[in-house]
């Protein structure tokens, strides 16, 4: 048996996220047929971790076991044959058996793109967050910083989440202007529940002056999620990087 | 009456082109819906020309007249409520009655994007045209600029169009590089049917060396619409000026 590590791409827009689901089209069945149809075994695919409908990867990272006699980097190009255009594998590769795309993940980097202009671009209604709203990108890049470190993230976890530990670190944490995309880059041990969405939620109300621009530390101490933003929506989420020791 | 002019941007993905047709969804059926639901008036709408289905548009431009007491300024925002996400009217405006979105322009300009990499991008699937094979952007460029000034585009016209005069002149013709991205940009008098189309088929062929780089002065000479590489696909272009007087 080998251990096959594939690098995704993926437009999340048509799809019900990454997770199989018994009557709804997810990423992560699309890529099993396409790998049934390519090398004739149905694989237990781990991806790195679930992403929502609506979601993109720039480079989700996912692994399956194999007996395959298909060189592990021309893998892709079996799977790509069968693969919609919205999925794509980049690269595949053999790993040590004991590689598994979840838990020997170190680090989860994601991007989220918000398009602040007067008015919305019909190119970037499913690739971006449209604010209509002029937003203080000084005040936004200087609260992001707040988020780096360890700390207990419940304020900024989805209600309703089975996870007991709400501590994660953030390594960087960081807000960048590209014409009118503010583009926000966000490092971290791990994520909670729509954690990311979150964060941008707080910022762009801070960029708005709905909340202080120094508020984010007291925030992340009362550990109560209604002192956080709105969960801003998915379309503008991107999971960028995966990183493995 | 008042004559309304309005630029428009729209992604020509879900439609069967701008004209309007029978049995199919089209960009100006969608326009005169929301027109219509808008202000209560069905009004003829004039494009300045038709652009084919998957064939995007950043500023199309189209007039019409209407008797609605809405300012010409405000219409965009009454318009806009009814359009869905793909389809939006940038600007809206009164021009002089004799105004004619058509027969008053008096240039034009498109862009065409090529995304030149081994991997083709699922974002851009539906925006650009993949070319994995690595093209010569120093030959593409200097060939381009052989389009520029008057002449008879017979051999960058498609078969069947019914035209006479196929002479048009190009003021401005530039090729582009953005990351793996390669943009052509072409302003003319006016342009026959899937002209641009064309001109990225011969240009991309001469990227590949299958064409020689100093081959267009005889192509356009020849008339011979075989002598001229293949039709590009219409996902990589995109409507970008409608000039007037």
């Amino acid at each position: 048996m080998t251990n096959i590590k594939l690098v995704i791409a993926y437009d999340g827009t048509n799809y019900h996220g990454w997770q199989s689901q018994a009557n709804a089209v997810t990423v992560q069945d699309t890529l099993v047929s396409a790998i049934y149809r390519g090398i004739g075994e149905k694989p237990i695919l781990i991806g790195s971790g679930r992403t929502d409908a609506g979601v993109h990867a720039i480079a989700q990272v996912a692994n399956f076991h194999s007996e395959s006699d298909v060189p592990p980097d021309k893998m892709k190009y079996v799977i790509n044959a069968y693969l919609p255009n919205d999925i794509h594998v980049m690269d595949s590769s053999q790993v040590p058996d004991d590689f598994h795309a979840q838990f020997s993940a170190v680090r989860k980097e994601y991007m989220y793109k918000i398009l602040n202009a007067p008015d919305p671009s019909v190119f970037h209604t499913n690739y971006a967050y449209w604010v209509g709203r002029r937003l203080s990108f000084e005040d936004m890049a200087c609260a992001c910083k707040d988020f780096l470190g360890e700390h207990d993230f419940s304020a900024f976890c989805a209600t309703g989440s089975k996870v007991t530990d709400f501590t994660r670190r953030i390594f960087r944490s960081e807000l960048e202007k590209d014409g009118d995309f503010i583009i926000y880059t966000v490092q971290g041990s791990g994520f909670l529940y729509n954690m990311v969405r979150i964060i941008i939620g707080t910022l762009i109300e801070i960029g708005m002056g709905k909340i202080p621009k120094d508020a984010i530390p007291s925030i992340i101490k009362g550990k109560d999620r209604r002192k956080a933003g709105r969960t801003a929506p998915p379309q503008g989420l991107y999971l960028k990087n995966v990183y493995y020791e």
